[in-house]
């Protein structure tokens, strides 16, 4: 079923060119090698798809630098290996089978609309068939209230900060149902890292997996002030 | 279960002060305004993995400007509302239904790992129950290949370019199996569309649906001789 | 005469942990490079101190790239070889006649201080000895407002933008009585470019010499409209 | 004395096109408010015409932050308000008396052209009046040499570092030669500072004048390891 064809969005075709003339020019030998040699980055990162959070941005990477899978809420499933389609499991068992990274980092943040779904959708008595996929989807971390009840003693269900931090702990603990995963982990190979990311000032949290508690990064320069 | 708590890697840690001293403090106030006010995003962006193919350095896209969901191979399965899991669709019911978006790209690229994992295995008869997710994820596109042999009369199986273009086509063709979404095209209220980078000299190819061949966008300046 | 000593601003301090992070860490071997062999750039670029017109941030110059002289209004002073120090004519004896540069771009600009400064000296009877050295060095372009009545037809005395283009070109013709530059000139190894940057909407307007006039270089793109 | 058109170097148009279509379209409002209401630098950045040194890169400085002289060597003549033009004493009075910057910055580096000539020609008796400005420009700093060895212990022209460390000391002293501007140093109102930056590992040291030694500017991150 075709559909009559629509130029590329100007803004697209505009953001395009500045990155040719400026930032592909700079680094078009090492797009080359790249190319060439192909793709050996060393993290994985799991991230949302949310406008105002990319990885590439907020950790200025490099090409060739990390693999990143995005999807609402940047959760991962359960390990689940049926006749399914299951695409973050398939970019997981790409990033952690064949090119062998090193760290996997979900890498959550503030103001999430689908932790803001999940959490109205229980609160109003909406069930995941509302819709067709996002309820169904986001009802992955139904489980992630009793974690958050553990560690923070917050309602996360009333709290957005505590449901957002208590779905990246599920979704480390749910990387670890992938049997090939935790044997690299236990062979020192893997490491798994929780981060949560403020929009609204920019601040970095680091999981600590042994209290299950986020801290903030810390930036020994503090805010400074413009003399 | 948990495990040993592990530092975030150095190079994340310096990459994210680096985000921090640069472009978040010239555009604070900015993201200050994402927060409060919400996204509002224009365009969903479905990319790959690909360490090499992020597509806020490739577009030089502000935050709020772009959804962005990633997967291997920049993948749309075809709409199945059934009980399972549903990444991919969840994303697109997201930006679609509630964020309204006005463009889908589909951004494809070359030396695709996830498209030639499909070639590999359909040449050497490794069927999709090789591993756990890849193939199985990856056999999504076998329909692509009739698609390629119809358009460029070159047999995508030998030929890595045609595939990963044949898969383009299908993603938007999976698109408009979503009725919601076919239903805002025909209202004029949502464009697709196809690209493809190529990573070894940065050149974008545009799909051209009404013939399904794909094209450079045009710089008018070419590559500019050093004087 | 020594002075207790002042802590770096914070704001400094913060912009270059910024480019260690970012910039540097990503050229890293192109300064290792450069710090070896020495610089070879191929411009001299003359600018204005003015803080909105940096030339590295508008002509997106990597490092090794161009040569930077910038004094109050881009000035050139005509060749005088005597006992005084004359900064701006050492710069230029170093670029052309030691780093042997190709090409020498006088960039001026909207809103110039300097040149607002003449203007309204002259308008005033201010003379030249009013302060202590900006009014005589302005004074330098008190021919350059012959060369404005001739190719403009506009008093350049009511006119700034008129003004600031005069002064350009009589920098130009001042680097001409440079003996050496000169001859390299007519020897074809060195071109001169006279350049006028608007602050206000970014534009870039280019001396065509023959006829003394500036037009815009020509963008094909226009201004893309969002869509 | 006009010549013949050239068109505009390829590289820096390309090099435009790449900031109008990035960091202009990024900080379109910000240079619309600049043009508007005019610049208030709070910084007046003195640094060399090095093509490796650009102080906008080294400091991440962002349009309307910091006015900028570059000038062979990054130096600063005696107060001499004669007849005679002096652009670098014009810049300083600029920024001084009319921005009322609260800052000046002597910025110098490693490598620099201009006081390896000074170190050669005085150690091969080469007088100032060799070449036509260059020499004679340099010649400023044979003061320095005493500084050098009163606080160094190193005969500065034996060691590059030491000549260029000697030349940044005597250039804040001759900054205290203008009244005007010793007296809003006094006041407070004004605070001078001396860094030199390494191009070859990209580090800064700066000036504490109670000793007048460098020291770097600290890092706590220190330099990541690659995990």
């Amino acid at each position: 079923m075709s559909a009559p064809a629509n130029p590329i969005p100007a803004r697209l075709a505009e953001g395009y060119r500045g990155f040719r003339h400026t930032r592909f020019r700079r680094e078009r030998d090492h797009y080359a090698r790249l190319a060439e040699s192909g793709q050996q980055p060393n993290t994985l990162m799991i991230a949302c798809v949310d406008s105002r959070v990319a990885p590439e941005v907020v950790f200025d990477a490099d090409p060739g630098e990390m693999l990143v899978v995005r999807n609402v809420a940047n959760l991962v499933p359960p390990y689940q290996p049926d006749a399914g389609y299951h695409g973050t499991s398939a970019a997981i068992e790409f990033a952690v089978r064949q090119l062998l990274v090193r760290h996997i980092v979900v890498c959550g943040h503030a103001s999430c609309g689908g932790i803001n779904a999940f959490r109205q959708n229980s609160l109003n008595g909406v069930d995941a068939a509302h819709g067709d996929f996002v309820a169904r989807w986001m009802d992955m971390i139904a489980p992630a209230t009793r974690l958050a009840l553990t560690c923070d003693g917050v309602d996360p269900l009333q709290d957005q900060t505590a449901m957002e931090r208590a779905a990246i702990r599920q979704s480390l603990a749910n990387l670890r149902t992938f049997p090939w995963l935790a044997a690299r982990e236990r062979g020192g190979e893997l490491s798994l890292h929780g981060l949560w990311f403020d929009v609204a000032d920019g601040s970095l949290c680091v999981l600590d997996e042994a209290t299950g508690g986020f801290s903030p990064l810390e930036d020994p320069l503090g805010d400074p002030l413009t003399p």
